[in-house]
């Protein structure tokens, strides 16, 4: 095998170019993370203005280590914690609702690294209670959005061979959400189509 | 009229003995409606394990001034907010359930100015989505737990003469809870009678 003199060189470049590339994929993941999560609120209040349905973002939980009452209770010691739920919950057509909505850059499959063990456990209980519990889960690099029953993933977490559900198993068992512009993730027309309501 | 010479220091103390009472209520109605939180979260915790209901407190919101990023995202100021919503919802049998509970020294009537605005506005969006929307009304001074529903305390909220539900509406329009050791406030068998679930 031929020694190059720049190899070290260029293997260096290679790999800074390919460690760019996953920074900016990276951020470009987390950005799109946040346009979904915009994209679902918008869709929560035109549910709301119109009288469909009354879903809530749950805010991020806070663990509040010192509160000054000198100062008329300012929080001047906490932190952000985990949610240990799922991010959004609310009524439909008198139903319990309860979904969790993430975006991935993988073309293949919805990694399962981000979902919590409480999480599933959580999941677990709504089902338990005749809840109706889902994903909504975005393939940003291929511009598709899909409603997911919660217990694929449930199944995926306890049974799966690896810690992903392939891309081809949620386009079978999910149902893809159609996007638009008012609102902008109907995803309460799959719930009627999965669940007949 | 007799001018008695002590009569200003007279006045003053039963003023004193009068405040002291009132304050001593206000720590008792505090006290009794953190016991009644407490005696809900239980019921609760009993629900959830006995596979019954999910239902969760919602935490009291709080509005991040400041964080400090360099400290791996402190909360270095912040402050509690009032709850725009209700303090418990969640899943029984499906159903989506959202509700308030409160305490009163009342003997006579429930008053209604620890209720807020956004609050009925609130329930009344639940109604609309077909959810179930009730108050839990304690009349610590009777050993009295009553279960009534939203749509009660709304309308007194808009119409009502006076800003207080008086205790014989609650009595016949509400439903007696039972008090016991497990679960401590069965309100699950009020909500079941009275949605026939």
């Amino acid at each position: 095998m031929i020694n190059y003199p720049n190899k070290k060189k260029t293997v260096s470049l290679t790999k800074l170019v390919k460690e760019k590339n996953l920074i900016t994929k990276k951020a470009n993941a987390a950005n799109r993370g946040m346009d979904l999560e915009n994209d679902i609120n918008k869709t929560n209040e035109y549910y709301l203005e119109n009288n469909i349905a009354l879903i809530y973002k749950r805010p991020t939980p806070i663990n509040i280590v010192k509160v000054d009452y000198s100062k008329g209770a300012k929080i001047v010691d906490a932190y952000f914690e985990k949610q240990s739920t799922t991010d959004y919950n609310g009524v439909y057509k008198g139903k319990y609702l309860d979904f969790e909505a993430k975006s991935t850059l993988s073309l293949t499959s919805f990694p399962l690294h981000n979902i919590y063990k409480h999480q599933i456990v959580h999941l677990e209980k709504v089902n338990q209670n005749m809840g109706i519990a889902f994903f909504i889960i975005e393939f940003i690099n291929l511009n598709e959005i899909y409603f997911l029953d919660s217990k694929y993933v449930i199944d995926y977490y306890y049974n799966g061979k690896r810690k992903s559900i392939p891309y081809e198993d949620i386009k079978n068992n999910g149902i893809l959400i159609k996007q638009g512009f008012k609102p902008r993730i109907d995803y309460l027309k799959a719930v009627d189509e999965y669940y007949h309501l």
